[in-house]
């Protein structure tokens, strides 16, 4: 609908991407921002089919591995809460008095989150009897009936996940798929007879991480984030962000190992083999559209955007060249269409009335990875031109379509996981010594391994948040940049979204 | 995880559907009707992937007829509403009055929805500034936008569409699927240049209507619903009604024509080829989560579902018999499941610890349409025991399974349809006359012509709900069956949900 032609010269250079990302969520037609809602965009036919495949990768995870997918309700009635706040109050006061929560009697208290969820009080002209409030995450909602749901250990392990919409009152600047109020939202909700099996799920959590940040080609830093940082109610939480390209990280995923903390304020048990009654042990893993905003961030450049083949909403366009000259084109056109859709490739013909120039910028725009040109002397030769949106073209035969498609489309792959490796190479370095500069758009690995007050300092000189201790700890020992006492741990510091 | 084989004695006869019906849902492990808030049911997986599976059938339709799918957020502010209630209000008056609404100066009151939506006043401790609803359907936040994207006849026809919660607050008794507070909805919705091209796109619409419920082989009247009951803002709205068992029928999809009436509510404009500024002509298209409960309550009988292979969750169930007696049995079963599954097919391998009677019995319930059984002699034989959920079994040869398995889905999904066209056969009945008498669970078919007052008459005297006017008229003139005057004009009465 738009006029892509005259838009493209709205697009400010990626240089100054405070600039950039922001319009091109909505030059790209992902977006409209127009809504009067803040932090609530519409989601376009385009941007809604990239999220859409996202998913889909995500539904795929969830089938391998064995979760179901389930539906709960959005809202989630405010005297339910009560459980959660229990736990959050117990473990808050656990950890500030540094006991076991165990010793701790239960005392009531308001969870942090309720200043952050939408409350529906009213109905038509009606007073609720009890508040409710819209979803935030549905631990409260999901725990309220896995207890119906688990009796025995032949019910375990439970693993359900839901694709839904969550809500947010952010009171922060919002940002397309970034910080929005509005979210689109994936949580996986698992429960197991012991901890140990809870653990080997987060194990199972990572390696599908793992393997969608792969198919998206997305530079991550994997952290379990310091004990303030922890999700409520969760024994420890796993943080995957990714590194933008302003320096700047993003949290795209977490996973929390909960231990058996949420079962007992929900009463989540089962009968063991030898019929005595266990507290199960559950995990999270969640994810939401920060996975396209970071796509769009990381890959796009000056000329718009660049979507991972696993993800394009189109993954090859195919433009037709000089077709009135030749009937054989539109014949060809047709013919490459049908053979690539029949293997399962999404495919755009593009034979809009315009010069083919002016569709080569369109689809630039947008992404497409890999763009087909078919003219008459190409049909001739039974050859189409194959133009990478990373860069390069290469002729590939029209009667081996598939094999050339998928040869280029995993070029495009492996370019842009390299682009997005180097990024990373060049954005992390090590942190020696609290007089080092740290320069703006870097992120710092360091060894560390102080107090909380050590954080403190350690935030406080540098003007960075702590991810948290990577996956790998050092192989020898190193001085804490703080305490000075040695330590294989190693954290990263960064400036987070 | 529930004990099929206690449950299914507890499935009452289907006779007494006003008991089965929400029995089998919770049997079925299609909802968990148990979470805290009324009217709104937890999707369990089974019942999830059913929903999806019907969904997915919409999605094909959509993206065969170039319609684009779009995400609006759920929350609308109240004050979008003006213009919406404007609208209502002036058409209201118009046929109160009986004028043309163009006569009438604007005049705003209250959208009648007002009274069955959620809202949201308070944000965490904030006081909003402008008070916001839960979309009970999207209108008012689509055409918000619509101005935005339209500009020129090259922009139209626009063909968007959504799947998503839509929320009603509900005071009558909840049925799952039925009647819910929070709706599984889709809705489509097109703007055209003028009133022949949406009139076109309500013959699309019947189209796909068409091929959906001859997917689900569900019986339905087609009716032009009378002005009382048209949608608020359309200029006729024609609506889809599944003839239940029970004879009441449910309206499980609706088409609303809207001329250009909210185009002029809403300021939806465009330029013609000649330069000039016309309002654009619109159309709705309606669906919900109601097409399972229709799919539920048609098809199931007293051992359980039974669903139409198309959108059945699992299509087939191979089963392996006495595999412990021969090796040649699993391979067999894995065989057929990946060869069937290569070309698309839903299949689950049951190879649980359990006699086959139970097996079949849980299968059963849960309406799988076509079970395989596959034992050491079967192998021998070069056969599959294919046993037909609608009754009688057939061996297939392993070595061609896919055609087989095709040929009995088809026969499956004939005899379904035979069995629907049957019910509605015996449903519906002639009514000569205003001293005929009405028996319960029968729809009518009747003569009428009469005006608003006379429609009270037949509604009164009959007990029923006029359905509107069907699709086709009487080749010959009939008396209307309050008026007596002659007419074409044929419709139906009915007990609705």
């Amino acid at each position: 609908m738009a006029d892509h032609g005259k838009a493209k010269r709205g697009i400010p250079p990626k240089s100054d991407f405070n600039a950039w990302y922001p319009a091109i969520v909505e030059i790209a037609e992902l977006v409209d921002k127009r809504y009067p809602i803040k932090g609530m965009d519409v989601w376009r036919p385009y941007g809604w089919k990239a999220m859409r495949c996202i998913d889909s990768l995500t539904h795929s995870e969830m089938e391998r591995t064995g979760h179901e997918e389930v539906r709960f309700p959005l809202l989630i009635p405010e005297d339910l809460l009560e459980k959660e706040n229990r736990l959050v109050s117990l473990l808050k006061r656990a950890r500030d008095e540094g006991v076991d929560p165990s010793e701790l009697r239960e005392q009531q208290e308001e969870a942090g989150f309720k200043k952050e969820v939408y409350w529906v009080r009213q109905a038509g002209e009606t007073d609720l009897d009890v508040p409710m409030f819209l979803r935030p995450t549905s631990e409260t909602a999901m725990y309220t009936l896995f207890p119906l749901w688990i009796r025995s250990h032949v019910d375990l392990p439970l693993k359900t996940y839901q694709i839904v919409n969550t809500f947010r009152y952010e009171t922060k600047q919002t940002r397309s798929f970034i910080r929005v109020r509005e979210i689109h939202f994936f949580e996986a909700h698992t429960a197991h007879v012991d901890e140990e099996c809870a653990t080997q799920q987060i194990h199972e959590d990572l390696e599908i991480v793992s393997r969608l940040m792969s198919n998206m080609s997305l530079p991550v830093i994997v952290s379990k984030r310091p004990v303030w940082d922890t999700f409520p109610g969760a024994w420890y939480t796993i943080a995957i962000d990714v590194i933008m390209p302003n320096g700047r990280t993003l949290q795209v995923a977490s996973c929390h190992h909960y231990k058996d903390q949420w079962a007992k304020a929900f009463d989540i048990k089962y009968q063991n083999e030898a019929g005595e009654t266990q507290y199960c042990h559950q995990t999270t893993y969640g994810m939401s559209e920060r996975l396209l905003g970071a796509v769009v961030g990381i890959h796009g450049d000056d000329n718009g955007l660049i979507f991972p083949p696993p993800i394009a909403p189109i993954q090859v366009v195919i433009i037709p060249v000089a077709q009135h000259k030749s009937p054989s084109v539109s014949i060809a056109v047709e013919s490459a269409a049908e053979s690539l859709r029949n293997v399962g490739y999404r495919i755009k013909i593009d034979d809009r009335d315009l010069r083919p120039g002016q569709k080569y910028w369109d689809w630039e725009i947008k992404g497409v990875p890999l763009r087909l040109e078919i003219g008459p002397r190409d049909v001739e030769n039974g050859n189409a031109l194959a133009a990478r949106r990373t860069g390069g073209k290469d002729p590939i035969p029209l009667d081996n379509l598939v094999d050339g498609v998928r040869n280029q489309l995993d070029i495009i792959h492996s370019e842009l996981t390299k682009r997005s490796n180097n990024h990373a190479n060049t954005c992390v370095n090590r942190l020696e010594s609290l007089d080092q500069e740290i320069i703006d758009g870097q992120i710092y690995e360091v060894a560390f391994d102080g107090s909380d007050s050590d954080a403190e300092v350690l935030e406080k000189s540098t003007g960075l948040t702590i991810l948290g201790d990577t996956m790998t700890e050092y192989s020898e020992p190193q001085p804490c940049i703080v305490s000075g006492k040695m330590t294989t741990r190693c954290q990263h510091l960064a400036r987070m979204y």
